[in-house]
Formats: structure tokens, C-alpha cells, sequence
């Protein structure tokens, strides 16, 4: 999908036709934030920014769309003239992609026309809502794996061609070292990786013969899959084939686990190889696996030197969504002057006014807290929100996808080691700011009265 | 994404290429199924054929495709002349979209050229996960609701753009009646909806303001979100707004509630409306709705008409993938002649051959089991499994979404009852055919000397 102008909510249509006629002028802020972290996770790593640039830089509505829309008998001709010269005109400020943030902090604020501001609301929460819960969710597996590798193996189940290619990327800024997904390798400059398939095995008499046909194509790059028939003999068979590329001065590069129990037989298939000289034969397991599932491997002490990962990352299968939302935070009055408003809800409500998030380190370069506050505060650390939209102009150039790699592990290896830990109960402290807090009590009193 | 010929598996091609090399002439036959229903379901409603259809008649390498993979280093120049010239040239039969379908029972089936369907295999599984996921879990939403309304409002929490589209027309074709996804009801035709959002009511002064502005702007479509403050406030500003319209000779259409109690809250709205003689106005209801929470407001009495139903749905999220499987079941020896084979490895065993699945109706044209049989069978019952692509050419013409949607429904209906309650036990019969039992004895034995 080329032109994802039309991917939008129609209420967003809807309510800026009424903003058209009653407050044309009016001028708005926007959060984008998570309200909870989703259970078991202790931080989120923002992701999407790039493809949000690359939207706000395309977004107008086509002939096409126009024709639409009319047809939908909603719009006036004088609404459907506006949305055909539209285009994004605000500010965007938004976290790099790689930060790493908490629970109600903003890693994207608008402020923009309030027509320009409702009508981006549907593309940007789907992009920050899959890459920063895939990111978040990658980063947790490359931590439980410590210094093994994992690889993205996700596209059978991924949700669609769409996340298929956002998830070898949000995975791969996550730590991941590969992807199976070859349109991913190749959009995103990616290392493909692969091994091959049961159907392989059994599409040949022995399972031999299979190894063989394999490694006489690939004799420097195949990873043999030894769970086929029975796995035992399965690593036998591999060592076959090991000793005899070596014969040909060639290198087996792997086997895969993808059944079983795979510590224990990790640790076989390693005693075997070791003993026949192949010790430089890495041993690849697959198969339903998570952050969970390689910290209990890893725990058994399984030989295991790579991990292939699939649906659980990229579905983030325990937290197929985040609780990612878009509010208002201030609007002008007629004289054209911002007032902060928030939302009342019963626990759904929000904090007020234009907000920037400090983060603070400490003397050894660790961080140890972040502040909610206002953006005019002046409070000492870092400011997370950059500004990546001036006036409809994308000022932000999005770094090389190994330099937002090497940026989200530096980023995060400055937190307390707690935080990365998959069972942590560790809470990162973000506090509000006091100003931020009055705003909020004064502003609650105000607002109940605008019944 | 217009090409997605090379959202495939690395290992499908290094695969590819090394059947290429050693059984560039071996044909085999895939199945493509569910190996085990998720927790809660107790059917699948198969969807995605029409995408299908649509990538194997687009499917081939670009140049630039070529050249990509040329850079891998891992492709001999004769095998990327090869795939310089690939078409899709083999067979493919499947159920039609919404049939209803059971674990073990493949929904497609590919007879073709190792290499060929080998290369298919990333692009058929991503597809058919998607979109049998969520109709499946559409239609359980749609049972739920029984004969109140549902729509998809999911677009925000959708994995993705391709997610978004697919998720809508997925979702219709299972018996919801409209998205909010503008680009998806203009993709497939079907009825756009919405109501408005919080950010709205805040940019005025009072929420009556923000309540006369939209009922202004659309005054036969209004629905007021009425849970921005306080919602018993809401719904009495909303009440002044439907007698101002009515004034006018204007109807409003509804109100959203979206918070708290909303089983309590819609009979305290339905009583203040009906007092008032606003029996037409319609209660929508919102947020973070699925099939049971809509069982569980039903079963207290909710009074609400229509039900928007975003991420549960939108995700499957408690079932974010299918155990969906693609497993070869024959393959051609030497001479050309097709023998089966199945996959031995613990607990992910396959049923060998050439397979069809047969479903039994008793004399009152209820469904009351299926036999999963060889090809070859005679068995008295609908054989599920169509012919879509013969030698490569698509020889089934997708109904139209409409039809899909009637099919679907119809199909379903034919079911006992209880296969339809979302806290079924209730197990349909699949049963295995005699001849297919004895098949997979014998194989298994077979197969064990393939070590």
C-alpha cells in the first residue's frame, strides 16, 4: 500500500469536518503515550518514527479518496476542496527511535492545526503501537539470550505482509542479529538467515541423502535440521555429513533443534560433535521459543549458540497490543492563546498542557530517574522529545538502522541491570513534575464545572 | 506493498535451489492446515483465499528482486535464471472462503514442483494466519452480540496497515456489519461508521458546545460520546441535543458510552432517553470489547443497540496466531510416481497422501461430521476442498464480499448450536478415514527406516 491516506478512522474525517466549520483556526497538542505497561514488561523501546516521517511527508488525499468520500454523502464540497489541498502543517516532537520510556510518558507530541492533528491520530497509533510493542518485546528476548544470538524467524505468523517487514526491523533494532524474512533483509539492510525445512528431509528417500543434497549446495553455510524422524539419530547423520565436508576442507555451519527436549539434547548433540573434532559446529534451536522459554533453556545449561525466533516475538504474543493513546492536551482559546486540558474519565484520565520528559543520571552516567513536566520548565536532564517536524518540514533524518541498533543498547544498558531482568518487579521512577501536578488539580476543579 | 514475491522464507529459496540442483524434476503435494484450534475455539472460518489467488498470479522475481539476491552470494547464476522466469504452474485446491473448518483439516493443498510449492509455502501461511484468525474470532464477537450490531474499530491497534485492511474485511466477511477504517470500506466495499472521540468534546468550552458543533455539522448521523467528564451528564447533554434536533425535524442517532459501568449506564440512558421519547435513539458501547465481555453486558441486561469492537478482535489477543502448518504429503520418486510421507518428529506427526476432507449431513441438513479421507476416497458426504489453480491458471473466481458474508453465515448456521457458544466444550467429529488410518500405519513403519 503506497498511499495509506485513506488508512484512517472516519470519525477523524468526521470530527474535522465540524472543526472546518466551528474552530478552523484552532490550534492543538497531542500526546502519544502508553498508559500501562503491559504485565511483565518494565519499559518500551520506541519504534515507528521513521515510517511516521515518511507518512507525514506523503500524506495528501487523491483524486480518488476525494471521489470517495463524496460518495459517502458525509462531506461538503466545501470540506472535500480543504482535504484536497491538505497536507500535514504542525510541529511533531518525538523520541528517537531506540529510547527507551515508561507509562504515560509522550514519545510523540503534536501541536498543529486541530484538523491536522485528529486526522494523522489513526496512522500514527497503529505504527507506534506495533514497532515500540515489537521492539519492546524483541528486547526482552535478546536480554534473556545474554550473549547468544537471536534471529527473527516470525513471517509465517506475523499479522499480515505489513508487520512482517516492521517486525525484522523493530526486532533488529531491538538486538537481533538477523531475519529470515528476505523483503525485510532487503528493504531494511538486514543479514538474511535460514536453514531449511522438515518438507526438505522427507522430500528425499533418507534423511542422508537430504543432508547431503543440502550441504553439496550450501557446503560453507548449512545448518542441518535433525528433528525430522528421530533427532538422536538425526545429529548423527549430521556428523556424517560434518566429517564429510570437512574432508573437502568445507564447514558445517550448524544443526537445528526444533523439537524435544532441547537442553538435553543440545547438550548430546555438543558432546557428539565435540568428540568428532566439530566443535566448531553451532547448534540452532527453534520452535515456540520466547524470552521465557531461552532464560529456562539457558537456566538448564543447554549448549544452545542461536536462537530462531518466531510468533511469540512477532505477534508479542502475551501482549498483542499496546495500551497506546493520543489526547488532547491543551487547545486555544478564540484569542488564539493555548489552554491545557485533560480528559476525566474514571481512571482514564490525563495529564494536562504541553509536556516534555527529563531524564536524570546519576554521577555515574547511570540513569536513575526520568521527570514529567511541563516543557517550559527549566529542570536539569535530559530532554527526551526532539522536535522532528517544523511547520509541515521533517527536520529529523532518521539515523542508519545500525546506528538506532547501537543507540538502543547503549540507551538501555545505561538503566539499572533490574531493569532488563524478564521477571522484574523493578520499577523505573518517573515522577510527575510539581508544576505538572498543580496544573492537573487546578485544572480537575475547572473542569468538572463544564458540564 | 505491490510486490511481495519476495516476502518468503530465506531457506524456501536456498531450498529452492537445491532441489534445483538434485529433484528439479520431483512434484510433491503440500497441505496447509491448523494443527491444533486455539484455547476457546471450537471452529475456524477459513479466509484469505482471495489474496491468495491474487499473489499467485503476480508472483514472480523483478529484476531488482534478482539482484538482490545475486549480492547473497549463496545463488548459483543457472538458479537465478531460474526464478528470472518463475510462475507459479502447479495446483491448488481450497475451501471457500468462510467455510467452516476443524484442526488437522487442510483448508488448501498445493500438488506442484518441489520448488514451486516450496517457494509459496512463507507467503500462503502468513496469509491464511491472518485472516482465518480473525474471522474466526470475528465470529465469535458476532455470536455474542446475537442480533445486536458489531464493527470493527481496531484500526489503531491493528499489527500494521496490511493487518488494518485485512482485519476489516475479515471481520465483515464473519458477520460484522462496518468498519471505521476508511481505506478498507473503500478496498472492499463495505459500510464505513463512526462516532466521535474524546479529543473532541475537550477542544470546546463546555461539552454541550462540542455536542451542538458535530449534531450541527451532521444532524441525521450523530452519535455523542458521552464519558468525556462525567456520563450521566453526558447522556442529559445529549438528551438536549436529540430534542433540539427533533425540533428541527433531525434525529439523533446515538450515544457512545465508553467507560464504567456500562451494562448500569445504559439502562439509566435508555430510561432518561425513552422518558423523553428519544425510544430511536441508539446506545453504542465501546472499549476493550470482545465476546465475552459483550456476552457478560448482555447477560446483565445491557440495553445497547451496537457494539464497537477494536483491538481483542483486532489482535485475536487471546490467540494472537493459528498453529497454522504447511506439511509436505507426497512426492514423486524417480519415476515419477507420487508416494506419501509425513513427518514423524514427537507430538508434530502428519497424516501422509493426498488428502480431501469429506463433510457428513444428517436428514435435516445439519452438519454432523467430517471424515478427513484420501483424494482417492469414495465417501458420501461435500468434499470441502475446491480446485482454485490448474497448471498455474486461477480457475476460481472470488465471490464478492457480500456473497462471502451470506456464505459464511449460511455455513455456520448448519452446525448445532452449541458449536457457536463462546464457552463451548462442545468437539465437532473429524474423523480419520480407514483407508488414511492404515495409510499412516504403514508409513510409520516405513519411515523409521529412512534414518
Amino acid at each position: 500500500m503506497n498511499n495509506i491516506s485513506l488508512l484512517v478512522d472516519l470519525y477523524e474525517l468526521t470530527m474535522a469536518q465540524s472543526y472546518f466549520v466551528y474552530k478552523k483556526d484552532s490550534r492543538a497538542t497531542f500526546d502519544l503515550f502508553i498508559r500501562d505497561l503491559p504485565p511483565n514488561r518494565s519499559y518500551l523501546i520506541c519504534a515507528g518514527l521513521e515510517d511516521i516521517l515518511s507518512y507525514i511527508k506523503n500524506l495528501e488525499f487523491s483524486k480518488e479518496d476525494l471521489k470517495y468520500l463524496k460518495k459517502q454523502k458525509l462531506f461538503s464540497n466545501e470540506f472535500l476542496n480543504y482535504l484536497s489541498k491538505f497536507r500535514f502543517r504542525g510541529d511533531i516532537w518525538a523520541m528517537p527511535e531506540g529510547t527507551v520510556f515508561f507509562a504515560n510518558e509522550p514519545c510523540l507530541r503534536v501541536t498543529a492545526s486541530i484538523i491536522e492533528a485528529q486526522i494523522i491520530e489513526s496512522a500514527l497509533l497503529n505504527t507506534i503501537n506495533l514497532q515500540t510493542m515489537i521492539a519492546s518485546k524483541a528486547s526482552r528476548v535478546v536480554y534473556a539470550a545474554g550473549n547468544k544470538g537471536v534471529y527473527d524467524f516470525s513471517l509465517r505468523r506475523t499479522h499480515g505482509s505489513d508487520a512482517a517487514v516492521k517486525v525484522s526491523r523493530a526486532s533488529y533494532i531491538a538486538g537481533f542479529k538477523g531475519t529470515s524474512n528476505v523483503l525485510s533483509a532487503k528493504l531494511y539492510n538486514i543479514p538474511a538467515v535460514g536453514t531449511m525445512a522438515h518438507s526438505f528431509v522427507m522430500a528425499f528417500k533418507r534423511e542422508i541423502d537430504s543432508f547431503l543434497a543440502y550441504s553439496s549446495t550450501f557446503p560453507d553455510t548449512t545448518t542441518l535440521l535433525v528433528d525430522t524422524y528421530n533427532t538422536k539419530k538425526g545429529i548423527k547423520n549430521a556428523v556424517l555429513i560434518a566429517l564429510y565436508l570437512k574432508e573437502g576442507g568445507y564447514r558445517l555451519k550448524g544443526i537445528r533443534l526444533d523439537s524435544g527436549d532441547m537442553a538435553g539434547l543440545s547438550k548430546t548433540a555438543r558432546r557428539i560433535l565435540d568428540k568428532e573434532g566439530l566443535g566448531y559446529v553451532k547448534i540452532f534451536a527453534s520452535g515456540n521459543l520466547d524470552e521465557f522459554k531461552i532464560k529456562n533453556l539457558l537456566d538448564r545449561d543447554a549448549l544452545i549458540d542461536n536462537f530462531g525466533v518466531g510468533t511469540n516475538m512477532g505477534t508479542s504474543i502475551d501482549a498483542p497490543s499496546l495500551d497506546v493513546i493520543y489526547k488532547i492536551s491543551e487547545v486555544t482559546d478564540s484569542n488564539g492563546k493555548f489552554l491545557p486540558t485533560m480528559k476525566l474519565s474514571s481512571h482514564k484520565a490525563t495529564y494536562p498542557g504541553r509536556k516534555q520528559v527529563f531524564r536524570i543520571e546519576n554521577k555515574k552516567r547511570k540513569f536513575v530517574k526520568d521527570i514529567l513536566g511541563l516543557d517550559s520548565e527549566k529542570i536539569k536532564g535530559r530532554a527526551l522529545l526532539k522536535k522532528v517536524v517544523d511547520n509541515g518540514r521533517v527536520v529529523y533524518k532518521s539515523p542508519s538502522i545500525e546506528k538506532i541498533r547501537a543507540f538502543t543498547k547503549e540507551n538501555i544498558e545505561k538503566f539499572d541491570n533490574k531493569l532488563r531482568h524478564i521477571y522484574s518487579e523493578y520499577k523505573y521512577p518517573v515522577l510527575i513534575s510539581p508544576q505538572l501536578k498543580k496544573l492537573r488539580n487546578t485544572l480537575h476543579l475547572d473542569l468538572e464545572k463544564r458540564q
